[in-house]
């Protein structure tokens, strides 16, 4: 089938669980496995988890977190990782539904949350369309990650009145479709998710749509892991300190005044303006 | 001191800790207890609820979360909920300090995540003023609860490629401050946090700005708790429905095509255009 699979193949061995006339159908569970510590994973996550007879996970979902699931439960490793060809969603799909369909509870496991960002929406279509009965599990996600471990505050009164996440990936040839006035408020929180490609542009757009250039920029690699690491830039010169010092995969971009406020901010102190230092700060 | 005590005062019995010299300074943990089921707390929330000598709390926080915290744990209630005079920010940040300082660990409780419209920046930045350690541990958002429970994602390929959180609260006289224009855009998801009472005009703002009036829009009030009740309606009617049939605190709105996707989707059929509704249901 072409998938990443430790042990077993994903048909095997459910013909015990088969009453007679057929196996009873299994159920998926779509869970967020949050940004990468296993410690953020939510109790009712972490127990799907152990109950699981198969758990399919994107490959960017930490050995940390793939240590919760027993030594004996069958695993599948699907979706995108450097250096690997992804797996398309289609057969994502497919996988999810044949293996409900043989009877078994199916962990297909997220990074993050499962509602955000993941193209869980069209796994759980798929799956009940199928007949399988499917949920969500939530996870935190990448954002949430990078504000505990950077230790700010994704609002924060006269700083952030709002919170927006948006993808700065361009699907094959199109444009970057963001409706960039709409997105340069200085006041509201901009959360990029695999927007490290397109850095140059998005920071170029903003600003040309009035974002200040000397806006705080936080990038977040493998927020919540050991291997974090975090750089510090104003809108100006993220896109330049990123092609000189880049980050491995995953990077996400906090835009905006709450990013000064993360720990061992190394933004020049002259880029903190006064007036929203004092609000910061005290 | 005006606050709602189980059980002891805030600054009792602390002497047993303090060495020599005064006692060692305490720490905080600003903690998400998420919407309100405790199966969505994280491993870290709840370990910490348990190693906690106390357990500062908004009233809004669930019985079955507090339920978590060991009965010889003491609780301080603060915060809003209907009937109470809310406790000023100021004085919970002092008493926050105060039992830092009195060398306790603090377990700070607040719905959904510590760092989303929950200033918990303003408690972090305090309560680190006075030189106590303090860090966030996230917890699930009410939009995420919302979603998990009515099953629909927040972002979804060709319905909506961003998630937009906002609040809908006015400070006392001011007017809601909100950038409608930029708001107006179908193709994001918008969740209003503290919404209920100003939906009249939130509605008629992002319809006079161009949103479809026969956008689904989705109420979802304790969202994950057992008392759990969602309400559909559109842009157009949702406030004169909300008006006729009010529910209980807390609400929250998700206006957006993916609310359509919510379960037991009350839209009448017709609201749903067929080019959406290929997306979603396929
Ligand atoms: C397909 S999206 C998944 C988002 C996820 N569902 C969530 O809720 O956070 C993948 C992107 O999320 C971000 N991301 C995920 N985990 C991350 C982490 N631990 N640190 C930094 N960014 C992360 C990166 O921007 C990455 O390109
Ligand atoms: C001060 S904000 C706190 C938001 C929280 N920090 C979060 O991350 O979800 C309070 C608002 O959150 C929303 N809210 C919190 N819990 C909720 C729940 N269980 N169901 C619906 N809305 C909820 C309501 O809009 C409420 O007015």
């Amino acid at each position: 089938m072409g998938f990443d699979m430790a042990g077993k193949t994903a048909t095997g061995d459910t013909a015990g669980k088969a009453p007679a006339g057929g196996p009873a159908v299994g159920k998926v569970h779509l869970i967020g496995a949050g940004p990468g510590d296993p410690d953020l994973l939510t109790l009712r996550a972490l127990r799907l988890l152990q109950e699981a007879d198969v758990v399919v996970h994107d490959r960017l979902v930490s050995d940390e977190v793939m240590a919760c699931v027993p030594s004996h439960t069958r695993r599948i490793a699907v979706g995108k990782a450097a250096g690997f060809h992804p797996v398309p969603q289609e057969q994502i799909n497919d996988l999810l539904v044949e293996l409900g369909l043989s009877g078994l509870t199916v962990a297909r496991l997220k990074g993050g949350d499962p509602t955000i960002f993941g193209r869980g929406g069209e796994e759980f279509e798929a799956v009940r369309r199928a007949g399988i009965p499917c949920d969500y599990v939530p996870g935190i996600t990448a954002a949430q990650g990078a504000a505990t471990s950077a230790r700010f505050p994704l609002t924060h009164r006269g700083l952030a009145t709002g919170l927006r996440h948006v993808t700065g990936h361009r699907a094959r040839d199109a444009a970057l479709d963001l409706d960039w006035a709409s997105l340069a408020d200085p006041q509201t929180t901009l959360v990029v998710y695999m927007g490290a490609a397109n850095m140059t542009q998005i920071t170029c757009e903003l600003i040309r749509h009035g974002m200040p250039s000397d806006l705080p920029v936080l990038a977040v690699s493998q927020a919540s892991t050991p291997q974090e690491r975090r750089l510090h830039a104003t809108l100006a010169d993220i896109a330049a300190v990123l092609a000189r010092e880049p980050l491995p995969a995953p990077v996400l971009f906090v835009i905006g005044h709450v990013a000064a406020m993360a720990e061992d901010c190394a933004l020049p102190s002259e880029l903190y303006r006064p007036e929203w230092r004092m609000v910061a700060h005290g």
